[in-house]
């Protein structure tokens, strides 16, 4: 099972035609303010002859907007990024015409799409983030003996910035002079990290073994911190599988907890309390190996400063842990609290409980 | 999606070549004594002229084992089973040709192996038993308005009886007159229902969709209880997202929890007590709606009636629940908790924890 390819650095054209400013092109917008590869352009017809800075500063990565897929061969990408679901699921033709006149000049797709693109391109490269390798291993137990200390991100609810809070601490780490590993497990974060798995199209028997390779795979070049991009919430019924499968199967050592404001989280259940869920997470993490919740990143989107201030102390007050909103402020709180986290035995050294 | 194809009814011959009495051969003995299809025969050379129920007379119900598959075709089967998965992963060809044998002779051939044999036999009737449903709906939160009393099995470790629990308690229920639905979830209970979906071969992200639409098919014909099979543990690591996948997205409205005596369960992993795992499952369950655990369901295979005895005294002791072993002695006690149970609002309805 090959789970990391050989790094190739990749040139993107992003194609996010219409629909570039659109919150749900968050797959571009991680790419830009998080990837390692370079972003030569975004195709956009609406904004063309605009730069990424201008209509999204805080993407902190500039770059043109051009018009046509043409215009963007011009810059020597090697790889044109499909990020966004298109609605109704079925991919319009316009879309398929202009991956098609990347795809004859000789570009990468790299396709975000449940769809699988492969087929429709035969004997043309292309990357679907989404397919998971073949032969992924059951669960072993081989991840409770990786040496650095791995950190999961888990949530109140899904979609509330686990992804986000991940690679704000990996920056964190890196600037703080560490060696961090980012284990991406959804579509944007393997975009991004240009490898992992999406670990809720993997079959559910093998999701936790599918984790537990990544923390293998991650492990190999002896970082001093793993951190795993957690997926789901253990309270959303539709995902919460996923999201046991990362907590069981990953091995962490430690997590940081997720949370924002509210309210309704899914089909009318209510979003638990951070408090309420760092506990359940330590609980039913410890049924396999002890993973204490060390820090709470807040995600504080639309808030004034005083607000996100207040909701940071009130969340602190009530867990009694850091709180913190690495995007807004700074990740430094929670990295301190991981780096303070014990790196904790495998089972079998584990006194029972 | 179709989850119960019209049902047909089936006339078996089970493939058990050599292997009739391995205790591996769940799906065989499972068929036989809980099935609601006939069998005519079971094939096994090595226990030829003799009958089921000398062999194993705990399976309740008779037919004679024949040395061939030539002989089987004699007895009239419309469908031939092959249940145990062969060492190495590898289907022997010996295996193969028995199957073809029966095949080219009109039977359909009904698999619970990992791979796939339609592909093996085109255009011949293959029911690969593992093959989930095309098309699996994410998990909605219909099933949470569903009318009947859903009943979920649950367990401290993977292979302690849950199948075998939610058979006895269907009995159990039958016999009091009531109008049960068991909703199959793996291979072996598939094969018995003749209809169902095996959770662990569903893509992660869809695994509580499957148990939510098993759950709406089930109550398609008002039954009085829906009694669903659960698989895995929310304490083991390999398979808990499975676990949690069935708690969230079969809604159900009570628990029975599996128990067996012991120890360690899965790559040093500590077993959890009865009550603990109790506790963990009614409060992870509580995250999307109250689902108590009402009673626990034992395996006491290998004690004395004295000791099988003493541990259901002091796990009813330690978790302050009826406990009994279904297979043992009656399933009674459990029943009687499970129709005590209040059937459980959706989450809408309920007031915030």
């Amino acid at each position: 099972m090959i789970l990391r390819p050989r790094p190739r650095h990749r040139r993107y054209a992003i194609l996010a035609d219409g629909w570039f400013a659109n919150r749900h092109a968050k797959t571009a917008h991680g790419l830009i303010r998080y990837g390692r590869d370079e972003v030569v352009c975004v195709v956009d017809s609406t904004l063309a002859g605009r730069r990424i800075l201008e209509v999204m500063p805080h993407l902190e990565r500039d770059a043109p907007i051009v018009g046509s897929v043409e215009e963007a061969l011009e810059l020597g990408p090697t790889s044109i990024l499909v990020g966004l679901a298109p609605a109704g699921g079925r991919l319009p033709e316009e879309w398929v015409r202009s991956l098609r006149t990347a795809s004859d000049a000789g570009l990468e797709i790299v396709s975000g799409l449940h769809e699988r693109l492969a087929p429709r391109f035969p004997d043309r490269p292309v990357w679907d983030v989404r397919e998971p390798p073949q032969e992924i291993p059951l669960f072993s137990g081989e991840a409770f003996r990786v040496e650095p200390k791995v950190v999961l991100t888990v949530g109140t609810d899904s979609a509330i910035g686990k992804m986000t809070a991940t690679l704000e601490l990996e920056r964190a780490a890196r600037r703080a002079g560490l060696r961090a590993e980012f284990a991406a497990t959804g579509q944007t974060g393997v975009v991004i990290a240009g490898w992992g798995v999406c670990v809720d199209a993997v079959v559910a028997d093998f999701a936790a073994g599918a984790a537990e390779r990544l923390v293998l795979e991650a492990a190999r070049s002896l970082p001093d911190l793993i951190l795993v991009e957690g997926q789901g919430a253990l309270g959303h019924p539709a995902y919460s599988g996923v999201t046991l499968s990362l907590l069981h199967g990953s091995c962490p050592d430690c997590l940081v907890l997720c949370a924002a404001p509210g309210g309704e989280a899914f089909a009318g259940v209510p979003r638990p309390s951070p408090a309420r869920a760092a506990r359940l997470y330590e609980e039913v993490a410890a049924l396999v190996k002890p993973a204490p919740v060390v820090a709470v990143s807040l995600n504080t989107a639309g808030m004034t400063d005083e607000e996100a201030a207040a909701f940071a102390a009130a969340v602190s007050d009530e867990t009694g842990l850091p709180a913190a909103d690495p995007f807004r402020t700074s990740a430094g709180p929670i990295l301190e609290a991981v780096l303070e986290a014990p790196k904790n035995p495998p089972p079998g050294c584990m006194k029972p409980i």
